[in-house]
This record gives structure tokens, C-alpha cells and sequence, in this order.
């Protein structure tokens, strides 16, 4: 049986993952979070990590497995270039997979994304909004981003030279070729995600909606298993799914 | 028959009001835009003025009106506490009509917005979200900040104190009691609005969608003819809707 | 303590509604269902009942509270004129709620519905759709029943003479008048709904989307601690939510 | 110059065709009607011809087509298998291009469901709704039929064996595999079509929104000018578009 060890199990994330490991009858090695729990001990007892904790562990938790020589799955949002960098160092030793979504439904859907930014020209704009609940605190989603990352790249351009975020006031005529985000918070919505492609006269929407976390620790969970036999390399969620 | 002046008869408006006074089989009594027409003679000539300019000529305009004893019909967006002042003072002397929206649709969706955030407590959040083509320069709709009137007087409060703007990067949680608003744009999309309340497990849309400017010249034409008959004052499209 | 009890108790709902009892810390009677449980034991020791159970069993159920002068509260779906009938006799010796749907957010949303088809007249055109899990047996939902009766009201006609359902094929043009239905079905969907109200150029659309069970639970839960200190009578939700 | 014949030019499309001609400043070889024109005279006088009329028209008017060698471009809906038939065999002697739907955005949606389709599983419910203006005598609509289609292949079923439409009563739990339709009517709507793909805990959707009926007219004339040039033979519009 594959051990599991959950990094930031207290969380939202971590909780639902330890359900998940229940309904499916698998191996929990631990849990740590940051009030508690030892992770120079969870990492060796452990197949395969999953760590939905904060951009902030991040060193400390890919150096325990480096050391150990153990494959993680990181669902942390929030990274930045820093974070990037050290998880590519981490992949020439052991198999690292990043994502910002582990659904397959939000991974189908960027692959579509991407595929229709590939087939519209720049006259089509794309506009990406997004819905969760009112405990975020962050805007966009990091399922925002990936979206806007599958759209630039089917289109061929940098998301960071033309992102449009946060629009309000007098703010012009919209720039060609840019790509909009918005953010909307409310209530306990788990997560909707719509990316509008809009041209004279007509419109495509694309749109993912989950009904709650359970299909993010599900996909995780998978995510892991499929991991711990993968060589050394940094991996996403696709090859897990095969898209 | 009665004369119809357009001010700022040149733009997407304007012409759209034309428009519908060729259709009606009404009689215009002019136009004038930034670059042509006279003021001074087109005030005297109408029975009654629909102005859809900007701001910086509002002054001018509430002016001549005033002078001549012309009712008027504001649908210009983007205005100021300065410029409702000015509409106070002329609306002493001639009938005024101001509104950011001149449809049937949008003016019903604002009383029940208003009702919804009446019946509800603050434990239901409240987004606002619109989409308008690629053109408008700014952001939110004029019609985004009439539903948010409606939803901050339904709710007891003033917008200006709970309006969450342009939600960008780290934001913290949802402030209680926050009406928030978000802007797209793209394509040639007339206008489309939704406003929703969220709370724990379920949420409630309330949605408007406009196919094209022709809704919004018929209102202001019907607006245009009831306004005509009424004492100086200070009116809304409600009144002329029966709303 | 008022102690609960389940008819029905072995269904989605009523399993819901154990879980509910749970977590708010209510005294739970017991409960029956089709397979088990001795309805004659369950009612006297009750304070009030839930029945979310089917239209078979209804008349031996309402016999049983009004022996014992039970209060009870119905949200079986599927009910018939005579299943009608009998809950009016009930209701002459005891209180009785029946109710399409517990949640608030539905039952505010046929309030706007009955006062938005008050206001606007039959050249706006009225669909309602609603999208449900795969397990679904029945088309359209109960609340969509709900929420037609609610138009029907507000135009002051009678649904049963107007309700155009499963449009397909050849249908000629659309019938002045009329309130469409259809249904969608898929995946795991709690149940969302929308009333769209569409005219020349422009649409309005009135939604609720549930995101779990929970609030149908917690919705029946209130209904039944409110009804218990009513005296005889038929009742609905919006007496409970103060609508 | 290319000379372009219409088939159905007192239509609504066919008079959103007439407009875009002009508006294109392309040369009208001629229009014929149910009412008025002759086609004996209007085939020989086209380069190519489009047609938007009836299916009962289509015999007559392939003859006069096969006889000139004229191409021709068919948006007719409502076809059935012996239309199909006779389509199959004029395009031995001409080009013959048929098509649902003439818009980009439609046929991207269709190339986007089909690869959905493919990459999901039957765990994943397929769902099509459409909502057209209050005039549209059939359902559901020949996009959403394309849809329908394009949905079948990407699974590899054939849509005349699992297709579920005008759900309505007691209708039992969903057909697993199954592709439902359901049509909505009212107002002006030019054309909204949705494909839903719903699963345990998430859903997926596709969609595409016509604002007018000038995007088709711009489309069925693209269509004409492309298959002017190719060699007998049958065409869809992905040709036209590239996709």
C-alpha cells in the first residue's frame, strides 16, 4: 500500500484530502501543518507527499524530500518566480508535479482554451472571470492564471505583457490583444471559472463549475499515486490525465 | 407633433435615437455634436432635448434649457456630484430626467434588486458584474452603479461606503456588507448585467441582457414624451415606466 | 427540547435532514421509511414531523398526525390534486406546511418572479429551466412547478392553461402567452433554475442555484421548529422567512 | 466580380444576406422567393448561388444547379435523410457546401465539444440547450443538432441512438450515454446554444451567442466566395474556416 503524507493538512485542502484518503481506503503516512506535526519525520515515512500549504514552506518542504527521495504533488497557490525556480531545481532529483488545479474538468478546459486562443486571430478578445467564496483572499484564482497561461500560449504571447487586471475608473478603450481578468467573492461557491472569447457580433464562453472540494482532493489523490512511479522531472497535471 | 433635439447626435447614441425617431415617425428638431450644430438654436427649436454627450458639456446645456423653459432627458454617463448639483438646480425650474439606463428591463431589474437586498440580510453578499464591447472607456457601467444604488438602498447603506472596486492581488477576505463590482469587455456586446447575491450553500442571479442599443433609444424617445407634459422637477425612469 | 421526526427518513433528504438535526443539535424522534419504522409509534412520540417521502404513503401519514394532532411539515414532490385535497382537510384539525422547496434563497426568488410578471405584460415571453442530478426521475422539478405558479399569480392566469412543456419537433411558432419548461440533466447537480422573461431586443433572467442539500435541510428544520407553535391551518414557506 | 444568387431572398436571412452584400459592395445576380422570381433565370445568371429557403424547395432548385454547374452554398434547416441523399448526389457534378450553422464562432464550438467528447468518458453527461426569438417553428434548432453531432463523433455513438429530447414527466432516472436537447423560446434571440458536460462534483460548458443575423450572412458569403473556386464535391464550412 502507498503511504500519503498530507503538508498542510489543517487547511481547507488537507482536510478534504483526508477524507478522500478515507472514502478510498488508502494509507495516510501523517500529516503536518504549521502548529504542528514533524516533517523531518512525515517525508521519510512517506510514498509520496501532497502539500497544499503556503508559498512560505515551500524551501524547507522540497529540501526534506530531496534528501529523502521522494516524490511530491505541490497545490499551493501563490507562487511566485522564486518558488518556480526552486521547484525545477527539486525535479533533476526527484519527480515534482505543480498545478494550480486538479480537476480534470478545469485541465480539460484549459486544453481547449488553448486550443481555441490557437484558431481565433486577436480579434477576438479574451476576457477571463472567476467566482469563489468569501474567505479568499487572493484575486485572481491561481485556476485564473492557468486559464489566462492556456490562452497566451495558444495564441503565442507572454500573459505577463498582456494581462489586464482589475479594471475600474476611466480606463480607455480595451488593448488589443489583451486578456482580462475579474474576480468575483461571494458566499461559499467553490469555485466557477468562465473564459469569454468575444469578436463583432458573436461570443464563446467556456466555463467549469465544481460543486464542491472533493473533486480537487480526488484529483490530487490520483495525482499522487500516478507520481510515485514517474522518474525524476517535473510534471502537470495532464500526463496524470492523459490529455 | 412634437420637436425632439439630440445632443450629442453624432455617437452611438445619438444615432441610435434618430433611429428611432424615423421609425416612430417622430419629428426631429435637430441635433448637435462636439464638432457641429448650435446650441443657441436647436434649445428653442425643440419641445424637449434628449442629451446623450459627456459630461463637460452638461453645464452648457442645462443652461440653455433652462433659459428656453425645455424639458430634458440626461442619459450621459460618468457624471459627478458636481453635475447632479447642477441637474438639482435646473430641475427648480424646467423637468429633468436623469438615468444611466433608459430600457424597461434594466429599471424592473433595479426595483427587485432593490427588494432582494431589502428581504436579505448581510449574510448575503452582493456582486456586480457587467459586460460591455471593446469601445466604453470606462469602468463600472453607468448601469452597474444604478444596480448598485438599488442594492445599497434596499439594504439601508451608502454605496459610497461599501463599493469593493477593481479586486486585484492579495485582497484579504470579502469585506461584510461589501457590494463588489466587476467589469468585462470585449466584442460588440451591448451591454449585459448581473447582479448576485451569495450566501452559505445557494445564491440567487439577477440578470439583464441587452441585444442592442435600439432598447435603450426607444426609452429615451418614451421618456422624452412623457416628460414633455410634467411640472419642473426632478424625474427617473421609474416614473415614466410606472415602475 | 421539540423532538423531530422523519418520514422518509432512508432518502437523500431525509438523510440530509438527520445530518441537520446533528449538527444544530436537535432531539431526533425517530424515523420510518418505506422498509422500516412503525409510523403509529413514530407520530405520537414526535413533536413534529418532516415527510420528504412519496405521494403513495401521504394519506396514511396525515392520517396519523391528525389522530395524534400532529403538526407536519411536506416537501414530498409529485403531489396530484387529490394528495392537495387531503393536506386541506388536515390542515382544518392540524398545522401543515407544504412547500416545492424549503430553501430561502428559492422561495425569495418567487416573490420577484410573481412581482416582475406583475409589471411586465404578456409581449415579454416567460421560460423557465432548470438543470438537476442524473438521478432525477421526474421533469420539470418541483421548484420549477413553484416558481410557474409564481408567474402564473403575478400575470393572473392560471398556469395549468398556459404551460408549454417538452418542446420538440415541429411547434409552430412560440404562443402568446405561454410559460415554457424544460429540464437538463446530468452529473451531480443539486438543482439550479432560472426564469428567463424575454421581449423585442432585450431579456431578463431570475436564477437560484443550490450548492448542496444542506440548505433544503436546514430550510425544512426551521419550517418544522415555526410551524409546531401555529395553530391549524395550511401554511408555506414564506410565512416561516417572513416574505 | 463575383455574381451571387439568392434562394430564399424574402427570408430573414436571406434579406440579412442581401444586406451584407452591399454592405460588402459585391454584385447580386438576383434573388428568387416562394412568391416571385425565376429561378430558370437567376442559376444561369450566378456564379454561385446560397440558399436559405425551404426543404421542399431543394429538388428543384439542386437541378437547376446541376444543369448550369453552378456551386451552391445550403443553410436551408430542417433536412431530412432524402434531402441529404439528393445533396450526396449533386455534389458529384458541383460543389455543394451544406452547413447548420455559416458563423466561425459555431463551428470552433462544434470542433471544441467533438475534442471534449473525446477525451471524457460517459461518466460525463452531455447536455444541449438552446434558446431562439419566439418565431422559430421548430426544435431544437439545426445548430444544436451540429452540436448534437459533433458531440456523437467525438465519442464515437450515433446520435439517432442516444439522443433524449423534450424530457417532460415521469421520465425515469437519465439514460446513461445519453446526448438530451432541450429548446427554449422567446423574445428576439438570435441563437445562444449551450453544451453542458456534467459528472460527479463538476461540469464543463460550451457555449456560443449570436448578437444579430449579419454574423451568418457574413459567414453563408464567405462560404459562396470560397467554394466558387473548388472542384465538385460535398463541404462543410470547417473547410471555409480552416479548422
Amino acid at each position: 500500500m502507498t503511504a500519503i503524507g498530507i503538508i498542510g493538512s489543517a487547511g481547507r485542502m488537507g482536510m478534504a484530502i483526508l477524507a478522500e484518503l478515507g472514502a478510498q481506503g488508502l494509507t495516510l503516512a501523517g500529516g503536518v501543518d504549521r502548529h504542528e506535526g514533524d516533517l523531518a519525520k512525515l517525508v521519510p515515512d512517506s510514498d509520496v507527499l501532497i502539500d497544499f500549504s503556503s508559498p512560505a514552506a515551500l524551501a524547507a518542504t522540497l529540501d526534506a524530500c530531496t534528501r529523502a527521495g521522494k516524490p511530491i504533488v505541490i497545490g499551493t497557490t501563490g507562487l511566485e518566480a522564486e518558488h518556480h525556480r526552486l521547484i525545477d531545481e527539486a525535479a533533476r532529483t526527484i519527480p515534482v508535479l505543480q498545478t494550480g488545479n486538479t480537476s480534470l474538468g478545469v485541465n480539460l478546459l484549459a486544453a481547449l482554451v488553448e486550443e481555441a486562443a490557437r484558431r481565433l486571430d486577436d480579434d477576438w478578445d479574451i476576457e477571463i472571470v472567476e467566482m469563489h467564496h468569501r474567505h479568499k483572499v487572493d484575486a485572481p484564482s491561481g485556476t485564473a492564471l492557468l486559464l489566462g497561461e492556456a490562452a497566451a500560449k495558444g495564441r503565442g504571447i507572454a500573459l505577463a505583457d498582456h494581462s489586464e487586471r482589475g479594471r475600474d475608473g476611466i480606463t480607455g478603450a480595451r488593448a488589443k490583444g489583451a486578456i482580462g481578468f475579474a474576480a468575483l467573492r461571494g458566499g461559499s461557491v467553490p469555485g466557477d471559472h468562465s473564459v469569454i472569447l468575444a469578436t463583432e457580433g458573436e461570443s464563446i464562453t467556456l466555463s467549469h463549475r465544481a460543486e464542491n472540494r472533493a473533486i480537487f482532493a480526488r484529483g490530487a489523490v490520483k495525482a499522487a499515486l500516478w507520481l510515485k512511479d514517474q522518474p525524476a522531472g517535473r510534471y502537470a497535471m495532464k500526463s496524470v490525465l492523459g490529455l
